[in-house]
């Protein structure tokens, strides 16, 4: 039987405000449909079944997963369509062909190529295989000013009798890096001009390009309309974070999932201590590695803040002589919600201070 | 069936050579034998049963717990004797009572000692109850330099017919920020002599103090051996990791724990990525949100380092001309054990090569 109220849940605990999210779920769907471009949410973020199927009911044409154990989560539930947006190699192309769905993935070389053709082999459908191209993030892909590689890739699937040609996959993960709202918009204009291009070599080369895939929350408003792009796979987008805030991606009205956490000490007017470290929050204060923001951020407790973070301690730090009592329960928007909800059993969702469900995070923690 | 072989375990991994470990095991029961100190391990690093009973048979007293959902996973198996080493508020009192072991915890307030109380009354047995001591973390704890606050504490516990008083527990965590390996012995010294002088106040004063407790890996061989220490806490001395290196508490050969990666990319001949990021990893580069020392190291590796983490990518930087190659594999050092652990479902015991057991991260990721 789930808690009735918010102020019944144990702490700390990872909530989603329902209707902020079905807001974000619909925004995004809105969005693409207004541009004619395809939603392939990345599942990474939330790992939860009940919140891909809302994708998919809102129009999503199928999801995107990090890796083949994170995807066999959806497929093992019934969901159809899985990009596994990683390059795979070894043991991990087999246990690709062992889920039960229609899935496709992607390579950056020659030798990607030969091991999924050769793990593909007998297969009663070809495996879509799409090629990685990197517009700037400088970590997995085909630089995209090398088209002449990406089409030799192309060629190298179509070659192979159990292999088909996918499309192009890209991730403009460094607007992570960007110093502000504009820097973003520029890198997600970029993401999907350069994409265009790289396809449009291929197609003058009389290669047929049967998807433009790009994606992420940050750049998502700026790519979708930029012509050529054919697919979306934001991830963050259903949650936000205070790194989304940042990066002029959300408002803190957007944030759907915060940290409800006990203050358990006070050491003085200033700092007080509750009980969420870096084992709810994770030591994520940005994505890539990047440090753009605070672990988390109290909006609506202005002269409070989060500075840090030992394992099971967050110390919160108060500007004003206000630090919070003990007992006091506090909600804290995280920096980075991935690495929050991968630290999670579940997720609370709540609809003001009522509980009405429980999510588990199927596949938290999973290393491989 | 277990995997026979190092080179089959899928990637990533966590894997444990349990050589090593059983070293570490041995030499910190060693220590705490020599000096005539109790040793009451924390188990927030491996939570793993099958460790801590090895600690229990090589004749720690008890264990330390970082949370009441923790702790529960060791009594339900049967260990006894468990410090919960937290200010326990609200259910979470409720919650250590329902355990069915001998529990003790710690508090740094009077709200504090009055939830205990009332949370105990009519108990069986009283509840053992320490006063935290800060002395020099600034995070949990009354100041060292307060005696006469502690003395209040211990007089208010003894005052309470369902708790007794149990002794000082504290932690230096500071010593994760000392600049070097004689600056953390300072701390280790300090940490040491400033709980004698508490207790000693609290004797004066008439107050039985039944055990001084202390605690952490960099700083136990120096507080160990100061005169008046009764029991040590350490955590990460079981595994190691580069940080514990880096603050003089450990060597390379002694770090047991490795994170198992296969590369799946190569950017360029200096650039290569793996199959590990920040959730294998976490983005901790030290403990206490300090950031000492990179993601990872690979003391085998000369010049090659683990310069960035995305969620699912760790970003290898050759320093020559020699990234290795697409589906190499590595053996990497993280910055920090306990938060690969609680990112882990189960660690790999190896001998040499060979697998030789599962452990099970029994409370990894629980968020509550």
């Amino acid at each position: 039987m789930l808690p009735r109220s918010l102020h019944d849940l144990p702490t700390p605990a990872v909530v989603v405000e329902a209707d902020r999210l079905e807001a974000n779920l619909r925004a995004m769907a809105a969005l693409c449909a207004r541009h004619g471009v395809r939603l392939r949410p990345h599942v990474k973020t939330h790992k939860c079944v009940p919140l891909a199927r809302r994708q998919i009911e809102l129009g999503a044409v199928g999801l995107s997963a990090a890796k083949v154990s994170e995807a066999r989560v959806f497929t093992d539930a019934g969901l159809d369509d899985v990009l596994v947006a990683y390059p795979l190699r070894g043991d991990k192309v087999a246990a690709l062909r062992a889920l039960d769905a229609t899935v496709s993935t992607l390579v950056d070389d020659e030798a990607g190529v030969d091991a999924l053709a050769a793990g593909w082999a007998g297969a009663a459908r070809p495996l879509g295989v799409a090629v990685k191209v990197d517009v700037g993030l400088g970590r997995v892909g085909v630089p995209w000013d090398r088209p002449e590689r990406v089409l030799a890739l192309a060629r190298r699937i179509e070659a192979a009798q159990s292999l088909r040609f996918w499309g192009l996959v890209t991730h403009a993960g460094q607007a992570y890096r960007a110093p502000d709202a504009e820097a973003v918009a520029a890198v997600g204009r970029h993401e999907g001009d350069a994409m265009a291009q790289v396809a449009q070599h291929l197609r003058g080369a009389g290669q047929r390009v049967p998807c433009v895939s790009v994606g992420s929350t940050p750049t998502a408003r700026f790519a979708v309309a930029r012509p050529g792009v054919d697919e979306l796979r934001p991830g963050v987008y259903v949650f936000h974070d205070a790194q989304q805030v940042a990066l002029g991606a959300a408002t803190w009205a957007d944030c759907a999932l915060t940290v409800l956490t006990t203050v358990v000490s006070r050491g003085d007017d200033r700092r007080a201590i509750c009980d969420a470290g870096s084992k709810t929050f994770s030591s994520d204060r940005g994505a890539h590695g990047t440090d753009r923001v605070p672990f988390g951020v109290l909006p609506d407790v202005p002269g409070l803040g989060l500075v840090g973070l030992s394992e099971e301690h967050g110390w919160l730090r108060a500007e004003a002589a206000d630090a919070p009592q003990p007992g006091e329960r506090l909600r804290i928007v995280p920096a980075h919600a991935c690495a929050v909800v991968n630290l999670a059993r579940h997720l609370w969702i709540v609809q003001g201070e009522r509980v009405v469900d429980r999510w588990p995070v199927a596949a938290s923690g999973q290393v491989c």
